[in-house]
């Protein structure tokens, strides 16, 4: 099952809804595929520029180890060097923290990833599971 | 003047409406602020995975030259090894094509840029610009 | 509001007039925009040649992430491969320690960052706050 | 002999003040020393916000191969895969075009480079040997 432009963007608009009623920081929601590429962004007025390389970089590293952001926290924690390595490899591109989370289809398999970021990593993961969950998809973050 | 997230969205449906209305390939549409920095993506069902990687850098190679992509391409036809080097000082993510489109205010500032792909250049170029007519802004391609 | 070059040589002198008046070592001084792009730098004789680099990398986190020096530097100390994971995001552009300060318009909006290097991290951060202060607006260490 | 901070100031004041003298477009000027390192740049009010890497361009390849970028011109007209070679080497850093102008002191050794862009090469090229001339010293364009 690939994921519809259609239900990115409601996961981005769920996403964002969340943090508004959550009154968090501006947040940035990026919703990437199953081979970890871009489908859909938003960056919220007052959210600083650089916002979409910190929202990739969640979902990015998600999409391409199969692990979620806390997963990809706790790993960088116990082996700050193995989680360095693997950004080497990744061309820098993986930010392993929450708010990096996996798109999982009926049968589990990863069907892409949502990054969000803005507010705490905790906060970022909430709203990014609301989005995904209000669009009636399973999230792992 | 600032691009809201809102003129953004309007920006892109406008487009990929445009794109649907003529029949075009799917579309992948970004909008960047006046740093260059993305705002809002989309990319149509269907479209090749690395679309977001054209479009961008259609808008970038725009807001950093401040030059659109029309006039990019001609620099690039008529002084190749020059808009390769352009390319090397901004690591790679210039494309000098039709479908980059500048963003001005009332004053003719730049503002940002849209990059669309998908179609060929020159009809990307129409549907950014109808997509940035359609929302009230000036476009120049 | 725009950061103008008046604005930004006035930054730079009263900054390195700081440094003299301090009995600093010498002093290099980057402002940059609202995008992260670099307005004007100046290095003081006797100052190392890569200067430019530490200077631009204090200013250009600050912009790209919205958070100033010291509090990216309280983030690295909490959370070493988070700031690691960022700078691949950026290109290996971020030097989160003291001395890079968001520039902020009369609303709170970010409108660029100035980056000093020279002396200790934290008189790079009085020079830095100087040069704003004399030259009318307000920064974030 | 080395380029002063005050003299670097000097040849960028009067370089943007031909600009202004000969109604060209918002310039942006750098100094390099002979080790090819920034001591100073301006970017006028209105000049596109990627120019500094572009005058950087200019000015480095000139130091690092001994060759102004007129001269780099011609070389890359009769053979542009060796420039393009040349930018691999020098990590992309190299724009070969007039506007990048070496700096000598008066027994003919290299101490710097100028970088001017904004308007036609031609044109940047005049402003900075204008710059040059009018601090004292001795440019090959």
């Amino acid at each position: 099952m690939a994921i519809s432009l259609r239900k990115a963007r409601s996961i981005i608009r769920k996403a964002l809804e969340k943090g508004r009623e959550m009154e968090l920081k501006p947040l940035s929601v990026v919703v990437l595929d199953a081979g970890g590429h871009v489908i859909a962004f938003e960056r919220e007025d007052g959210a600083a520029p650089g916002r979409f390389a910190i929202a990739h970089g969640k979902a990015y590293g998600s999409v391409m180890l199969g692990m979620a952001g806390t997963a990809q926290m706790q790993r960088a924690e116990a082996q700050a060097y193995f989680m360095a390595a693997v950004n080497g490899v990744y061309g820098g591109q993986v930010v392993p923290v929450p708010g990096g989370v996996l798109l999982r289809d009926r049968k589990g398999e990863v069907i892409g990833a949502v990054g969000v970021t803005g507010d705490t990593s905790d906060n970022d993961a909430i709203a990014a599971m609301t989005g995904i969950e209000s669009a009636g998809l399973t999230g792992e973050a």
